[in-house]
């Protein structure tokens, strides 16, 4: 076994604390990673607070794993000894299913692995995510990273990252569209720098007006107060494509409205009750609400080289393993830009 | 001016009675029609009643016109004197905007002018529609009609077939499908004729065991009570795309969850009530919820052809003028198999 120091949540009511665990041994196919930069996702909160339905204690939360690789398996073909990789939300599929064999893991038929708070494969054993100091994970699973990027910025490219790339490129964002970004946190700053990076004409919708001048400097073309629903109207049928990432409770029709013909909302924020839409406003111009979740390892690995390429990071702080509690305090109160991550090295 | 003589509402409140009135004498581009058959559609209902918002009286209702041209302005290249043609939902359109430039009349930015209880685009004459003896239309707004096709049949296309033939054609039915209809009614029958005709595999959800024999004689591979709600949840992730024409309040989540990864349920029917969306279920298996509308000329000519080439018809059942009131009152308990034509000739 593999010796690993990290935080945990030991129940849904303690705050995280250090704790010792073992991981597996390096199978044939897995790679060993020493973790650089873990980021902190909102969800990891929910989890580790037991929000989210039944979890498995202890918890090591982070699905935004940085590091570089210290050992490799007999067979391992895709990585080589420091060789900077990544991890992000699932570690596993069931591998066989028209998801997986399409690239879509993320939306497996039997149902991805999460990288922690679920059981592997074999329905025993528990996954422990990235708030450690090392890692373990099967080559399938991991993506290689450009060596321009720093590694701090790169960490939440693998969960707010993708789950804004994947469903741009599935709904084709070019030089030629219409883009509004609902909410500018950790998933909607990531959405403007990879709309504005593809080409498109991108206005952020926020309900900060302490945000504007971030979203111009990240590359905004346009900034809208979401509390201004008379502008909002005036927007009608202006957008080719909808981002939203807010989670909090929101009139979606309001939104609906500003999208051009076949214009389409994509959710990825997910509030806590249903939505209730209007469908007189869908088929006035055939437009679509849809969902989106994560991104499957075909868009991570290529999420990464777009990256690379534009040399876009995630404007993140960098905090050390004792501030996780505090951190957790501040994401739910959204008091960070834009995304905390944990300098690992430091567990 | 061209006399008329058809059925009229002169108020919300008042039954449809007769009415002699004029049409405008013909332009150039215009044709005159000799309706032989005028489909009764639920809209006309809703309308006449003044259910829909304010309303123009007196109301010639009616959108799904089949007839002969009987004259023709002196430009008219489309049609010639003898050539059965129909009319839809609208009758003109401003022609400059993207949709209409895109062949997408019916989401005219500027509004498309419905063939009846609207203004032409003067903003002062009021339309008329099919309820009557004859017509005058711009042939930009009408289709050729195959020889093939018995015009009873056809009348009903004109809006109940092209509200199913063109999402069927934007969102690509083909013979790898698998399709669900919701609702088998006057739009639902026509959605389960083309989708059967494009190669689908077609499942067929109805609320009511009466209508599972006409079903199976339509052509449906499945079929499937909706009110077995134990069934619809065993059905997970199986449909490409639900064409839904429910327009009575319903749990749309229930079918949500019957699409696959990638799926989308197409809303038809327009229920009194917004609908609760559970986003969760659409980020699960980037699932849409789309609307769809009528379609444009393009749209209309096609489908037209494509039924001549098919034979496909509305099932239809031949009523005299003097029926109309008793056949509104049969439309609104869906007690009709599966569309009332009204004979033209007998105005």
């Amino acid at each position: 076994m593999i010796t690993s120091r990290g935080y945990a949540a030991l129940s849904a009511k303690a705050p995280l604390a250090p704790w010792t665990f073992d991981r597996r041994s390096l199978g044939d196919r897995d790679v060993k990673i020493d973790i650089h930069y873990s980021g902190i996702c909102h969800s990891d909160i929910h989890q580790a607070r037991e929000e989210w339905g039944k979890a498995i204690f202890p918890m090591v939360p982070g699905h935004e794993i940085a590091g570089i690789v210290s050992e490799v398996g007999s067979s391992v073909r895709k990585f080589k000894i420091g060789d900077p990789i990544g991890v992000g939300v699932f570690v596993d599929s069931c591998r066989k299913c028209a998801s997986c064999n399409s690239g879509d893991e993320n939306y497996c038929e039997k149902n991805m692995t999460a990288t922690y708070n679920d059981l592997e494969r074999d329905g025993i054993t528990p996954t422990y995510g990235g708030y450690a100091n090392n890692f373990v994970v099967h080559e399938d699973y991991a993506v290689l990273i450009p060596k321009n990027l720093e590694l701090s910025g790169v960490a939440p490219l693998l969960c707010a990252g993708i789950t804004l790339y994947s469903p741009m490129k599935y709904w084709n964002v070019n030089s030629k569209s219409q883009v509004a970004i609902m909410g500018l946190g950790g998933l909607g700053h990531m959405g403007l720098k990879f709309a504005k990076a593809l080409g498109a004409h991108v206005t952020v919708l926020s309900h900060s007006a302490a945000k504007e001048k971030d979203a111009y400097r990240m590359g905004a073309d346009n900034f809208l107060l979401s509390t201004d629903s008379e502008a909002l109207i005036s927007f009608k049928s202006t957008f080719d494509l909808i981002f939203n990432t807010v989670s909090a409770e929101h009139d979606i029709n309001i939104y609906l409205n500003t999208l051009k013909l076949n214009g389409t909302v994509v959710i990825i924020g997910l509030p806590g009750k249903p939505f209730s839409v209007n469908a007189g406003i869908l088929l006035g111009a055939r437009r679509s609400m849809a969902g989106s979740m994560i991104g499957g390892m075909k868009d991570l690995q290529e999420m990464i080289d777009f990256c690379g390429e534009k040399n876009i990071l995630s404007d993140v702080e960098i905090v050390e393993p004792a501030y996780i509690n505090e951190a957790f305090t501040r994401t739910v109160a959204s008091d960070v830009r834009y995304r905390f991550v944990v300098d690992a090295r430091k567990f």
